[in-house]
């Protein structure tokens, strides 16, 4: 389907481009699953406002919600804009505290423009940084990396912490967030570029190139005191190889498994899990939403560890709506380096 | 080889029948991975005494002890006397509080006497239980059932507690002191005549007979609220059928993976782990040795609900240490009801 040249700004009914959920994909999503469309968009009712959206968030999680299945979240409607992290400007406003010209971040979804409840949407300052960085670092990804690290992994000290996807943007932070707390710091990453990325710019101490190295070995060799936390973005056959190299009493914080999403055949289970068991150790799953009374505590400290240059992002920009499918798979195939985000507006 | 009548008690040195492992099995143990001999007994030194041994402990663990793999405990080694709790009678001792005819439990080995450090057994009392029980509810079953449940599961009133190999040595407590702390209880076991033991004498809310219901529609039948708690004593297809029916911060404890033990194909992981993401909860193993310091307040609360009434025990007995290695298979099959103990004395 063509798409308009764009929204017409000025119009007494602005309109917004679409992307929604077409039909549900088996094994990784093509462009067939996607229907792209234009709408008008409604009049405000008090209390909302009209964001021109600028930056759509990339996240695995949203492969997840495209299946029809019980999960932490519904899943996305077949015809529903396809959910996702937005930050974009305030174009109208009818609530209380948000005026025109300011920057929020928020819910919105794979579109151009959307009308949302201004309580629904948080004011962020594009001075402080730049507003991409408000779907990573400073976004839902910081957030996942660090409360899943500090709350669920709970690392020491002195204590090993290994993190797979360490280059994303998830796990970028929670190698940097151990180094802060004292940790040796091991990611597992795809080509030699992310890892030197890790090791020269990030500070791990070491990294481990899952495409080019036998992990398991070069666990034995960067981890000689074995692992006390392992933070899970991937699943399959690194999960299985970290769990064989637990120490006693180690954290394993499921926060996903990127190589099993697009799976046609069950999900493959961690071979290894026994070892939780010898290890008295633990597996446990982290769901961001839940911490959302504490994200204000963790921006702070995070936006302060920014301020100090002790935290660093990076963000991989890919522009244009109609680029959302391809640009969504490429982080199954590893094609991002940082943070993904589409640029729409 | 032919076993001797019987050790000549009386002889200056007294001798042991002894079950040695032989050699490694692949899959379900054989007659031919176990060596049966006889050996003098060491003189006693300072501290010591001679336990005749009257029952043998038959425990899902042995079968991981056989197998040259890193674990929470050395492998037995070849040609070594089989590693097993055991209770028996002090008829000989140079040690200060021991004396002959005390009646002590220890880790003596599937033999008939054995020489012991007075500081590595412990004295029971036949008149408060019966001295198999010493090795059941009592013993080291009845303390993994209660760390377990109470330190890694961490059960509340009112929550549901699953547990599978229910009428076993450690399920069938587990699952009384749930009820003892107000959950709502559902056991999984083999065969009606378990099944009816664990509602109609143990006060299980339902069972589930997994060798002729489906396990994952019964669960959703007996357990509206889903399942806070599972203690998972068999791992394969139980486990994940558990897993899919956890509730939000559900904790699975990892006690054992009895239907795992004699693959000889890789370890199946738990397909379904990633129920731990999408409901926050987590999975840990327990080991009890890791709370031996407090044997004795579990010890003292169990025999206070066993004097009560509130706790029940079952043991099956099977004469004959020549027996040991069939009986030690019926563990695998199935076979046994209640605490499987062989009685060599």
């Amino acid at each position: 389907m063509a798409l308009r040249a764009g929204p017409a700004y000025n119009s007494p009914v602005p309109q917004t481009r679409q992307v929604k959920l077409a039909s549900r994909p088996v094994g990784l999503p093509t462009r067939d699953n996607w229907d792209f469309g234009v709408a008008d968009t409604p009049a405000l009712a008090d209390g909302q406002v009209l964001v021109e959206i600028h930056y759509v968030s990339l996240d695995p999680a949203m492969r997840g919600w495209m299946n029809d299945q019980r999960s932490y979240i519904r899943p996305v409607r077949l015809g529903e804009v396809m959910r996702a992290g937005t930050v974009g400007k305030v174009v109208e406003s009818k609530h209380a505290s948000l005026r025109v010209g300011d920057y929020v971040v928020g819910n919105q979804g794979v579109q151009t423009h959307a009308v949302a409840s201004g309580d629904d949407v948080h004011k962020v300052d594009p001075d402080i940084a730049p507003l991409e960085r408000y779907l990573g670092t400073l976004g839902m990804p910081g957030m996942t990396a660090y409360f899943g690290l500090l709350d669920v992994g709970e690392p020491k000290a002195e204590e090993t912490v290994v993190v797979s996807g360490a280059a994303g943007a998830v796990g970028s932070v929670v190698g940097q967030i151990a180094k802060l707390k004292g940790c040796r710091v091991v990611g597992i990453a795809g080509g030699e570029a992310k890892c030197a990325y890790l090791t020269d710019q990030l500070g791990f101490d070491a990294a481990i190139d899952y495409k080019a190295e036998t992990v398991r070995k070069r666990l034995r060799d960067t981890c000689p005191d074995r692992i006390d936390v392992y933070f899970d973005n991937v699943g399959g056959d690194i999960l299985d190889d970290c769990l064989a190299a637990l120490n006693m009493r180690a954290r394993v914080v499921l926060c996903g498994a990127i190589s099993q999403y697009n799976a046609t055949e069950p999900v493959r289970g961690p071979a290894n899990y026994l070892s939780l068991l010898v290890n008295r150790a633990r597996m446990e799953g982290v769901i961001v939403f839940d911490y959302a009374d504490r994200y204000h505590q963790a921006a702070a400290e995070m936006a302060g560890w920014i301020a100090e240059g002790k935290l660093h992002s990076r963000e991989h920009v890919v522009e244009g709506l109609d680029r959302f499918p391809e640009t969504l798979n490429m982080l199954f195939s590893g094609g991002n380096f940082g943070k993904l985000v589409l640029k729409v507006a």
